[in-house]
């Protein structure tokens, strides 16, 4: 029954795509915002770009390049964010020539950042207080998904506002999951990415013990990936040098998922945990060792490095 | 090229299960050892068992109840152990009415008990010393598996006993991994089973949080399946009640996994990792966890219990 | 040296005291707030007292009930607060009829509550901005130093306020320690609290394995205590029922420091040290024990009650 | 009453010391068993040493360097072994040239190694066996206490067998505590090495922590060492360089109780617990924190090194 709802979602969503886009402001030209601009260009959309380093919104061709967030918000009915944290979210919102300051009334603002639960909330009520709609969009699928359009995204907010989504969603994103009222997306998100912090390091330490103890590393690969150690982890990112091509531990651990970034995410999980009581022991645990290996200087390496990390290693 | 691999053995695996089976010795008539011996005789074996509680012994219709380790031994080629920890075999081994007293020189002893690697180790040198083969037989797959013939075995020891062993295997389980020398079979249980471990507990508390933080959670399952935190644990083993059918989770925690057993064996990885040095930081915290779930009354229970543990629930 | 300094403190406190004391204001009559003003009036001040709610104020005998935050900061030359976290205290000195509206310049705000250092470096920049004082202070010692008059109170702030602070301090505490510039206080409140919080559950196993494999509890704690795993949890505050008399654990663990207030403390260290990249694991590991034990009805109970969440137990 | 209890021990301790010391074995010249023996030869015993290595026997002045542990059994009222673990213990016991082969019958083992309880508990069997006696007796106090013989004993075994040990202990160390029957010694030493493991990594991360912070070092010491985050670490061996003069940590971490051979004390602590099923969870997560330590080639420095480890440093 899930493969043919999601089946139902992929069909929808290419009808979607297919409606007339209106224009649409982006802030926020990172690694990953920019490659959503770009992708939603190419889709036939017609951006107006926004970054506090002017040179990251001029590098995306075919944008309108603006000199304010109020600027890119104004005259458009969907205003993207992709931001490093809550707090840049909410200055970005409320500043004086913020968001507030130039967006229309009934127009949607779709925060693709990954920020703490309750912040998504505070930019809901802002949003309502100010006459515009507000979604909370996470996305997964990394700078790789982002290049090639396949991000899934999940949303915290209305049904309608989700609805109105899509179609832009879609030009930059595969699938999207709507799970509930406003910062339901950053849970949904925060969960994966804990397991997903959680799993890596219990395939890495594993896979080193396995190693030392003599076992071969194709072998030890091949019997947990048809057994109950198996996980993503294992299967397409495997964190030993070797094992598969073109994942980051076969690439000196760089590009990829940066240890300082998996670190802010287990904070926020933390953070999150507290405010409904859920304790989160093996989350808590690996969160201090990817803090450790930022001391080490292991803060922008690709966070599968907890491998060599616990070899004494450094790539 | 996996894949192909796989086929391959599981093609030679089905002309071996045509060969004439030889006489076999089965001790340890437990949960596990009383189902594949079962299987055993239903392919065609002659099976002579033997347990310490003499009803378990009887209860397996068809085999010749011995009345000690040596009569079991005595006049097969083949001898099975299945049995609770290392100290048990060596004793079921060397006691004055044990294997060796039994077994004939050339035969092949196959204990499929999860124990330390280097346990594993030193009943392959007791083997050599008395003149017949061992190897180190670890299975995955459970109890389900036993009785469904599905096992997946992991192997310690030389090519060619493993070639003479693999008809007998496959009367019992479906796939067999060649993974080195003695104790290498167990030392792969181990890596997989500390993953589990690990990963189950990640999990557990992703779906708490998420959950007590309003999120549906057939709506987190479905995310976590299609992002970077899906594992096995997550896709056919769900923690959480009736996500899935037919999981202990959606019965009570009953049937399963114990963790009672799962703390045993993160307690043997544990052991093994020391004399190769590897830290086990996540496995070490899991198992110090299951450890106090035994206090708090859930032992019997399967180990995605942990689910409930975070909670202060029980099933 | 160090003990030479702590009784010059000591002497110039004693001459402190003998100072006349202006009128103060105290907001915060809860467990800690009303033994510290009750001590202060005792000690010849006159208390201008506010809590939100209102019967609380009352039963602090011989001080003025003020209806609002304002009219307690009004005309003093001193306001204590003593609250539940930053937030309550940011709202208390923010809000209509808050602080900023009563107090007069260059008035000192004294915070004794816990909370994150980044709270109370907000708290002093507001108080710059509206021409008052203020100074980070947390105490430790508990109820029964506050009962007691015996608190220690770790300031962050000018060595000036330090001074102007020192004779209303010394009329509810006993020891003073000028820890650095604002939030300074707070980070040396939390860095003692993660230690109590880690050493106490290290104390706590370590019993309840001795006692379990057949020590006798008091010799332990002879042994312990003039070994290298003493401390003052061991000494001062054992874990086990009946070793010490008028400590929690040998009275059902009521009274003390509460489950849950141990684990907010945890938290804010954690916060704090993320944002000066220092890992925590050991503080991380226990926080989460103690999450886990407020989801088994254990958060108003004292945290050394540990020792018998371990065991599977209740008191 | 404990310290009255403590001062009748010293006194009838003074009184034995005078008692005429018969001949005494001691196997295992090591660092501590050297300087032990060295202490026990100037309080006018005469010795029979033996060592694997012989150079180190030799190095003991005053001593007779015998050939194998038979001979430095043979005509003495009691031996002493102090070596590197149980199984070493076991095999100087039970090899063909072992203490077995010269003891005579009523004849005192003493074991001052730190071995597994249940190590100790097969070693007093085999004694029993063979018509000796046996107690195990670990210390603590580390080399310097060996050296100046200030060490504490803490012995399992019969009250008889303890007053026949007593008047060769204090030659060597000043404190002894009888723990219970076999076993009961190392339990102790075991149950206080926890504590010190994890009570020292809480308190290097605190002081991390608030020293990144921006906390004067000693002023942080001064605080927690009159607050409830005091300890023997804190007070005795700070692990911040420059604080205490003569501590490893003010000696680039050398000398000291190496990591290694706490990781080794902490895993048989977890294996004891194992038995006794008490979960160990704060010891189990600093135990593994030793071994990443050893990796990344910190295994001979002090464990106070944690506290570079954790800041990505090395002395």
């Amino acid at each position: 029954m899930f493969k043919k709802t999601v089946f139902m979602l992929v069909r929808s969503d290419l009808l979607a795509q297919n409606r007339a886009m209106s224009n649409v402001g982006f802030i926020g030209m990172g690694n990953m915002g920019a490659k959503m601009a770009t992708n939603m260009i190419k889709k036939g959309s017609k951006l107006k770009v926004f970054d506090v380093v002017e040179s990251a919104a001029k590098s995306v061709a075919g944008a309108t390049v603006c000199k304010t967030p109020q600027e890119a918000a104004t005259d458009v009915d969907v205003v993207f964010t992709m931001l490093p944290d809550g707090h840049v979210v909410k200055d970005t919102v409320l500043r004086a020539d913020g968001i507030t300051k130039g967006i229309k009334k009934g127009a949607l603002m779709i925060d693709c950042s990954t920020i703490e639960p309750k912040h998504a909330q505070e930019l809901s009520a802002i949003a309502k207080d100010n006459g515009y709609r507000f979604i909370d969009c996470p996305v997964s699928g990394g700078v790789t998904g982002a290049a090639a359009a396949t991000l899934t995204y999940m949303i915290g907010g209305s049904k309608d506002d989700v609805e109105t989504a899509r179609p832009y969603l879609l030009q930059a994103g595969a699938k999207i999951f709507h799970c509930g009222g406003p910062g339901a997306g950053q849970i949904a998100k925060l969960c994966n990415n804990l397991i997903l912090g959680v799993t890596m390091a219990g395939t890495a330490e594993s896979f080193n013990m396995g190693i030392r103890a003599g076992l071969d590393p194709k072998v030890l690969t091949d019997i947990i990936n048809v057994s109950t150690g198996r996980s993503w982890s294992s299967e397409t990112y495997n964190p030993v040098p070797d094992i598969l091509p073109n994942v980051p531990s076969s690439n000196k651990y760089d590009g990829g998922f940066m240890v300082k970034l998996i670190a802010k995410d287990l904070g926020l999980a933390e953070a999150a945990a507290v405010s409904v009581n859920s304790p989160l022991p093996m989350t808590a645990a690996v969160h201090q060792l990817y803090r450790a290996m930022m001391n080490h200087g292991l803060g922008d390496k690709d966070f599968s490095v907890i491998y060599q990390f616990l070899q004494g290693k450094k790539p």
